[in-house]
């Protein structure tokens, strides 16, 4: 091999996850994980790599032009997917006799799109999706809700809030106005209040849309509707909008059938409200739409959203399949987790540095480390003999609790010197059982 | 949209993972990594793409042409990673400094080969790797030995054999017996034992590797000596070959020191041995090296191998990174433990189907099951009130233990009635106690 030396540096937009945070961003989705389970969702895998063909068939422009296409080895045009909303749509519909009528799954895999790199955002990132597919009840949509609370709950969030609207209130209001054909500026910029507040919203909706300002008045007052005194009372505040077209009427429907199921399971009302300035981009939506912030974090913008698409395999397929389903953006909550001091982070997942005396000792080091193992102690031991200076700076960079010797003196005579790396304290204890007791 | 619809099929070589299996792979992978941790290593995380220049330091011209390797839009060349041992590599030189002096850590993630498709290998195939940088311990060896047993063990596995072989040994009686020159394809042929045979091996060394037949004779009874009686009896019987060459003699040795930390350990000497066929082809090992086949199904081939490179970080930098370790072919390990029935696949992760009596009793369904989650009992709701009959076939169908219909009845006088879909029994409790109890 040349002398000329290789850069050893990531690819212009990606990364890599040191330790620290690879063991927390591990942590959480296996907690995601086991809460998906709780509700009955079975995990699918689909490959990174799909047939352009497949995933454009819902792309638009935009994602186009962030795509990773190229042309494989056997002249295919292939792309690295950029979510796992069109594989689960190809996914259905070509093992469609294999699913059961109800198709609830999760999917929890890296996602490429080739933006600009920003601030906390990179060309691959990690998404975990659940969907339930086959249905138009509503449980359905209520229990995407029920998932993102027990998810973040589970992740030891208190202060967040899951905001809920519904397509079809919106498509109702812009047509009960009038201004169907602005319908997408409107939504558009009403999308935007939480960035750049009711005034401005209200400015580029005339000069933009080219709304009346009646009509614009109608809107604000509208999307700026809060759940300020529950739900029962907010229910019959807006009543008066059902009569204004039936879409609103179906929509809020759809709204307070959740609300019952979101009662009965007993949530904490404070994590959800509706807001009908919640739009959703994509455009695949047909009803019930949400999105999740941390109370405390607003700006660095939605952790976990989804909604109801009602033509998901219409692409692919003559049967319409509906679905409702959401993302939980594991990345940016791994962030604000960090953000917030909610998480610990330390560089390795054991408890003990087994030190070393000797060369010759080595055996018996791996031989007790072998024991904590089975008792349930996480356990490393440092492979070589030396200086105990050296090994005890090695496990104070590292992050463990303690440090034992288990030398000839502590073999003879079954003696065990834990260090707590943490106090600074040094105990013996005389048998393998307390030491246990102590380290669990 | 078109009405054209778009073919739903994976990209040729590549498949999905229905729920059954993909909850199977991830019930393993949760296992190996918390044998992964009990050792101390910490998970770390590298992208799925790299800059070419990175990937092919030290990619031979095989995987060369089965790279899939493509220009990005900001025009840079890339290839999806076709392993996770040259990632490492330039994440250690990368990130140096923020790392321990031991640096201990795993990679759970996909991998692309453009190979030809073959039965039940594919494009896309997920490894565990796990390797221990920066020491010249025989302990990370030993220990390396010592993970991919207990990670077997926790699998369930009980029949499996690590074979263990030095590198050096190998090298040291190439030179020995002055065909140093022949080296590469004696080894190669060497390697085919298992699948070809002793007479065949005879045979090629002498017309492929040109190798004189008295020599070949050596290589042959080298080859097959087997530890039949024991550890201390097989040392015994190879001492001879200690005088043949300091290599074999060094090789020897750190086999040994291996040895005593396994037995310190007390793992069942039924389930490792050394055999000196076993190459493992790739360049870049120089020590002892691994290999791991299930004694039921030899034939699928090795289910982890690995080795010591102490050359790792040669094309990054000047600083030489000594480091071992191996990697767990966990899709493999999927499809043998399905062959050899050692796992139950069903597609849901749910015990309980709550049955939904009503439209209007749906909040109440829900509220249930949320109460059986809370105690810990995964749980589905049927979204839609389908006639019981159709709710009783998707319960089926999908492998539920149990299926509860809660409606009005149920809710007043609180009794619970349990239909056990597997023994066909109905079972009515009064409690919710006492149903948890029946669930547990």
């Amino acid at each position: 091999m040349s002398n000329v030396k290789i850069k050893a540096k990531t690819l212009a937009g990606f990364r890599d996850l040191l330790p620290a945070e690879a063991l927390q961003k591990e942590r959480m989705l296996s907690t995601v994980r086991k809460t998906f389970r709780q509700f009955g969702l079975a995990p699918i895998e689909t490959p990174h790599l799909e047939y352009t063909e497949v995933l454009l068939g819902k792309g638009s422009d935009e994602i186009q032009k962030q795509l990773y296409r190229f042309r494989d080895n056997g002249d295919r045009d292939v792309t690295l997917r950029f979510d796992q909303t069109v594989p689960l749509a190809r996914f259905v519909v070509q093992h469609r006799g294999k699913l059961g009528r109800i198709f609830k799954r999760y999917a929890i895999g890296n996602v490429f799109r080739g933006e600009s790199p920003q601030a906390g955002r990179f060309r691959e990132f990690t998404q975990c999706d659940f969907d339930i597919i086959g249905t138009y009840s509503m449980g359905a949509d209520a229990e995407t809700v029920l998932m993102i609370y027990t998810s973040l709950k589970a992740l030891g969030i208190e202060d967040f809030t899951i905001s809920i609207n519904n397509r079809k209130i919106m498509n109702g209001l812009v047509d009960a106005l009038g201004i169907t054909s602005a319908a997408d500026d409107v939504l558009r910029i009403v999308d935007k209040l939480d960035k750049i507040g009711v005034k401005r919203v209200g400015e580029l909706l005339e000069q933009q849309a080219g709304i009346a300002p009646e009509k614009v008045q109608k809107v604000l007052s509208f999307i700026t509707l809060r759940e300020d005194n529950g739900a029962d009372a907010f229910f019959s505040q807006i009543a008066k909008y059902e009569d204004w077209s039936p879409l609103i009427r179906e929509g809020i429907d759809e709204l307070k059938e959740i609300y019952k199921i979101l009662a009965a399971a007993q949530i904490n009302p404070k994590n959800y409200c509706i807001d009908f300035s919640v739009v959703r981009g994509l455009g695949y939506y047909t009803g019930p739409v949400f999105e999740t912030r941390l109370d405390l974090l607003p700006q660095i913008g939605a952790v976990a959203s989804g909604g109801r698409f009602d033509n998901l395999t219409k692409s692919f397929s003559d049967e319409n399949l509906p679905g409702v389903g959401a993302s939980i953006g594991i990345d940016r909550l791994l962030a604000a987790l960090e953000k917030l001091n909610l998480i610990e982070t330390t560089a390795t997942p054991a408890l003990v540095l087994v030190a070393n005396i000797s060369k010759e000792n080595l055996p018996a080091s791996y031989g007790f480390a072998s024991q904590l193992r089975q008792a349930g102690i996480n356990t490393e031991v440092f492979p070589e003999a030396q200086k105990l200076g050296k090994q005890f700076s090695y496990a104070d960079k590292m992050g463990f609790n303690y440090l034992i010797a288990y030398g000839e003196r502590e073999q003879q005579e079954q003696v065990f010197t834990l260090a707590d790396l943490k106090s600074g304290e040094k105990t013996t204890v005389t048998t393998f059982e307390e030491l246990i007791k102590k380290l669990s």
